[in-house]
């Protein structure tokens, strides 16, 4: 039977490439595996992630992830500031069983997984947040580091870890962006030499973001880098210059469903399948790339509506034609799927539960 | 214990009293209502809608929407257009208890429902989709409506029932878009006029959107409207001028989780919580209206962190402070959240299920 759509397809053989291609730069720098879970929420392909020596555990954004992902593997980074006590007690509790670290910029989340920490009888490792110009957290000075730094080396039950940085902010490999991970590496920088200088530990430096993830080696000191998207890429990869359309390994598979409208097609893939996220590289190029039509423009989505203008194609797709669509950020876009298709060379594809779907807390 | 945050908290005084005010309007202009579920996607706030006596029935978009919605009410409109066998199937097994009618505008799904239908040895009632100006699905004309109903008189397994119109491109109540309903009106009538004098059934004539549902009474011969936003409301409906801010029954309960960086603090709720949905009537209002902090703008929204400019507030949110969002567009925020929480007048707020999460097939 022919998969049903909307329905979310993963093709194995570019997964696994997009994969092996991150390990073997990794071990060419000595650099160390944590790829951010958000992205795909599945435990089968973290434990493919697993499956290389460079790998040495998971990044996750949200409590309810860790404890998903913590059938996975026993190393978990909390990439997220925590700063309430239910959330800071659910993940003590993971600490029984498993390695979990914390990233946060403030006292206040200091203080909250110090005290449930100190309840369950736990440590917890803990990552000062630097902010290194995405300014969305992080503290933001050297001082401010190593003085958080000393905060967590009092409090109880915190065990401090090092630094964590995300150069967000630069969005892909250009030259006029590689100048921009030099600043990140002065930054950075500054604050290990201080950091060292007042004997405080620093085993891990945890960096990296997926656009200039093959530029890591730029910033000098990162021990860990944390990419999500490289393992699926998408649209905004392959406009900002730093993925190939055959690096796109998870597309939506669609049926046209109306083609009433002329010079128009509709797809059964709105804003509550695809995500109504624009390409940040490129804001005009729709919401998202028809593989079989290339010159299709995705030009509006409503919930369950893809509006697809077709002027330019050679030929208009057909009434229940199905097409592949490369969204434009396929993390969030995975977070609306429940399951998806995983897409074997030459075999049916198989479905494959997206694990950690909608763990908003 | 306090809710987890981020969380759906529902305003159970507000719902209530949108729908009573919708209910009044219908009565007084004889139209029935036939929510959408796709707003709520749940079960028991269907029961609430179809509590009152001018409720008829329910809207779906999604075939997964109403094999969930089939346990509250006995009357769906599929308001999608199905040209495929497989979600034919499914629909037409609804119908064995169920009276399950399609919109739609191809001869393509004609032939599809039909032939489901047939097979299953029921019948599904059938409206033909007429565009009157959102240029999205719609046949085209009224010779392109009448020949549709025609062909559909003939399919065996379907009856014809009438005619679906959406004017979702009036996107409020503005004297210049009322006068854009006259000209919906107009269509509609030549339309209603050739089909009489073919002799073809209309029971029912079906429209309504949420922009423009208290102007329904202008569009002459409509016998029921399908509103779905109506029930929560949100910053569409108020940037749009149609709903007050005091009408919004939905908010996400959020945590400030960081405030290192100046003139920011940072809430628990990205785009997977409150989605990257702009306000289509004001895009640059930021992602959703912060109900304790008016002046503060929710400026960026990343996975699972919003972060909202503070410096036009009178005083800053502090760190652990629990705000509440307005969100843009309600209905794929719901989408993105597995419960919420019910809240009525001075009780502890309760669990409710969004029962049709996630229904993308």
């Amino acid at each position: 039977m022919e998969t049903p759509t909307p329905c979310l397809i993963l093709d194995a053989a570019r997964v696994r490439r997009n994969h092996a291609r991150l390990a073997t730069y990794a071990a060419a720098h000595g650099l160390r595996l944590r790829p951010h879970a958000k992205t795909h929420k599945s435990l089968e392909i973290a434990a493919l992630q697993l499956g290389t020596p460079e790998t040495i555990g998971l990044t996750v954004a949200k409590c309810g992830e860790a404890e998903v992902m913590a059938a996975a593997c026993g190393d978990l980074l909390v990439a997220y500031p925590v700063v309430d006590e239910q959330r800071s007690a659910r993940l003590a509790v993971l600490t029984r069983d498993h390695t979990i670290r914390m990233a946060f910029d403030s006292e206040a989340a200091a203080a909250a997984l110090s005290s449930s920490a100190s309840h369950a009888g736990c440590i917890i490792g803990a990552l000062v947040d630097l902010d290194v110009g995405f300014h969305r957290t992080g503290v933001q000075s050297a001082a401010a580091a190593l003085q958080l730094a000393q905060v967590i080396e009092r409090f109880p039950g915190l065990r401090l870890d090092g630094l964590m940085i995300y150069p967000g902010h630069i969005g892909g490999p250009s030259d006029e962006q590689v100048r921009d991970l030099a600043q990140v590496d002065a930054i950075l920088s500054e604050v290990m030499d201080r950091w060292r200088r007042l004997g405080l530990p620093l085993p891990i430096v945890s960096g990296g973001s997926t656009p200039t993830v093959y530029q890591s080696h730029l910033i000098k000191g990162q021990t860990e880098i944390r990419s999500g998207t490289y393992i699926f890429q998408d649209m905004n990869g392959v406009h900002g210059g730093y993925a190939a359309l055959d690096d796109c390994a998870a597309t939506v598979l669609c049926t046209v469903v109306s083609n009433a409208v002329p010079g128009q097609v509709v797809i059964d893939a709105g804003s509550k399948t695809l995500t109504s996220d624009r390409c940040w590289a490129a804001l005009d190029s729709g919401f998202g790339h028809v593989v079989e039509y290339p010159t299709a423009r995705i030009v509006k989505l409503t919930e369950e509506h893809g509006q697809i203008d077709i002027r330019d194609c050679d030929r208009a797709p057909l009434l229940g034609e199905r097409i592949h669509v490369i969204p434009n950020h396929i993390c969030p876009c995975v977070n609306l799927h429940q399951t998806s298709y995983w897409q074997e060379p030459g075999e049916p594809p198989r479905l494959l539960r997206i694990d950690a779907r909608g763990m908003v807390i």
